[in-house]
């Protein structure tokens, strides 16, 4: 089917700044799934496209390529419309978690096929994992039993969605090749796109927490992802969010998850509560559901119900005690005045410190640990009032956790000018 | 000793345009050595390297890193100074063969320390292995010995010499990051430098049939060279030399003994006696040996003595009758007028194609494979007379040769402008 290149021959002419053609990709990408293009081969290509970019053409045939490296899910037998979110990942960005059962109230199936955290921000399925009994495998069809039943499923795509995409990410992994749009877009839009879902949006993060630290770049990414999206036929938009500040008052699995449940509830941070509520009305209007109000739906209840009723399909209780962590060290405010900046990668990092997360993909976290703030920017404080917690079942690891907080935020008597949390919309 | 680094902190700081400091760029090397930089690693970086660079203290640092990681020599007990020779390769060199003995001849004492061919450019120890029982491999003790008794070795680099070197050049011939002047530079001369040689001439090759097709970068290449050589203590000069068209009138193994074994004779093509004797009044100058004329050596015949003390210490028998092919095919000329071109790749990929040259290291070559030219260009030819033979033991091989050879010549009436053959020197 494919015709035959040679690996470098490709390499090559994307080192020299050219284009590869449709057929170089699709070769390239089935090769290197096969083995038959080397990891040294593939770390090589990935530099060149990440220092001479590709254009629309073939950032687009190269997602089709890793769709075509594994399987394809289908929901189109639902009685609902899909939809799913994607986030780029933040520090205390537990959005998923009230989001799916509150979409899924309002009647759109939420398939969200999610992954563990590395580095400092948290993953889904590590947040969910701290619900006692509560599991993340499921086969594609409970997966399917529990869209159509529920309404919503959080759970952990399968090894056979996209396998040149797993391959291709560990091996950006270690080569300092992670950073390229291309291959970025490429990497999550194969994997959405391949997952079925009928409309997306993307939540993607801007910040000093966040992966792209500047707003071009990840408008530029944003870009990429939406004409991806749309070329393939799902129905894509894009939210640019602030993620400078962390989100809500917590960082951490069951912290995180306890916080969600606030939301549902009808409380909750109201910057958690905001997004929460922005994220679902496009998915809403993505999938043909505009005329539905979701925060009507969330003060209602029926999204708790959701909620609960999602927990419990994969074997969670959610009744039961989330765990705490055995050790608790308080920081105080070291003067008083206005909280003036938290910084976003200072949280992520400490709460990564503390055991919420992992370094290496294969690494256990812990339930408990994390990150709790007790002021967000624009309240007023005063000198010795708490001002974070600090939560780990190693009390070792508070020096390297409180090392990371140090100059991360700020107490002034300046005016606070707060920034918008939405920042763009892409779409 | 070596401060410790992360192999994605090295290959990110080179993929965002900085300067690698000496640390990093000493870890690096160490590490690939050893196996703790992986060769993907090791590709992401060279593709970085390639594609944003070195400057010339981190090309020093680099070549100083790859000596550092085997043995170096010393050839400082020897009664004689010493001087190497080093070609980029092209068609038809076999310039090495009569240069070592005839340099020898005139007092000076050369290392010479070769490989073997790859792709369409012969290797010097594939054409001396066509003579009976000439061995490569040589101990360092017999290498010295040699060096005092004789004045010149041409044998195999040992397993000890720059090993990051031999480990790296593997790499980059699979990865597309052959062509990085930084790379070629520090390989060429940690091997050199390592070598323990006093003096070194650099032939760089330009055009056609070279690796270099355009004068700009060899003369970057050179004055890079020069530059590693100089600042490592070995006197380098170098010339950049034409290779649009093949030397002297043979291409292959044992065609190229001969052709130089005429030389040494006192006959052979102009154009080999021209380079020969360049060349070794820059290796003399660089031992310090100005006051020698080669030519007057080369004419009184002992040159053709030092050429058979050599032979026959590693051996061989100067004496033997060379290795034909079984099979000749000859080309005609297909019009009369002047032969204006005859390309080296095409004369370089032919030889090849008959058997002379390996696809891959480790393959076998034929002793007797290879091409002879009956006319040089400006010379004038004549409709049906014999323009060129080609020589392999394998008929099948015939067609790909002359595939190879097509538009590989002109005849025309217009007028021929020739062009030096030594086009630069550079130190």
């Amino acid at each position: 089917m494919t015709e035959a290149h040679d690996a470098v021959e490709v390499i090559v002419a994307k080192r020299d700044g050219g284009d590869l053609s449709d057929s170089q990709i699709d070769w390239v990408v089935d090769a290197y799934t096969g083995g038959s293009v080397t990891d040294e081969q593939m770390s090589a290509l990935a530099m060149a496209i990440l220092l001479n970019g590709m254009d629309r053409r073939e950032i687009a045939r190269w997602t089709a390529a890793m769709i075509a490296s594994g399987e394809r899910m289908d929901f189109s037998s639902l009685s609902r419309p899909t939809a799913d979110k994607h986030s780029t990942g933040g520090v205390g960005d537990k959005i998923t978690l009230p989001l799916a059962p509150l979409v899924a109230a309002c009647g759109v199936a939420v398939p969200q096929l999610s992954g563990r955290g590395l580095g400092h921000t948290g993953g889904t399925l590590d947040k969910l994992e701290s619900i006692p009994g509560w599991r993340a495998s499921l086969s594609n069809e409970e997966m399917l039993a529990q869209l159509e039943g529920v309404g919503a499923v959080i759970c952990a795509a399968g090894a056979g969605l996209a396998p040149a995409d797993k391959k291709l990410y560990a091996l950006r992994d270690v080569t300092g090749t992670v950073e390229a749009i291309p291959l970025i877009a490429s990497s999550i839009m194969s994997k959405k796109i391949a997952e079925g879902t009928g409309s997306l949006v993307l939540d993607v993060k801007v910040g000093t927490g966040a992966f792209m630290k500047e707003l071009d770049l990840a408008r530029e990414l944003a870009e990429t992802m939406v004409a991806l999206g749309t070329d393939a036929g799902v129905r894509t938009v894009a939210l640019l969010t602030d993620m400078s500040t962390p989100l809500g008052l917590t960082a951490g699995n069951a912290l995180e998850v306890r916080e969600s449940v606030e939301v549902l509830a009808g409380g909750g941070p109201a910057d958690v509560v905001e997004l929460t509520l922005a994220l679902a009305r496009e998915m809403l209007a993505g999938a043909g559901r505009e005329d539905v109000d979701p925060a009507e739906v969330l003060s209602s209840g029926a999204a708790m119900d959701s909620w609960r009723a999602m927990i419990s399909a994969q074997g969670g209780d959610p009744d039961a005690t989330l765990p705490t962590a055995r050790e608790q060290h308080v920081v105080t405010a070291p003067a008083s005045g206005v909280l003036t900046r938290l910084d976003a990668m200072a949280v992520g990092l400490a709460s990564w410190r503390l055991g919420a997360g992992r370094a290496k993909l294969g690494d256990g976290v812990q339930a408990g640990a994390g990150v709790e703030w007790h002021a967000r920017p624009g309240d007023t404080v005063t000198e010795g009032q708490p001002l974070l917690t600090l939560h780990t079942d190693e009390p070792e690891r508070f020096d390297r956790a409180l090392a990371s907080l140090d100059g991360g935020f700020d107490i002034s008597e300046a005016a606070y000018h707060p920034t918008p949390l939405v920042l763009d919309r892409i779409g």
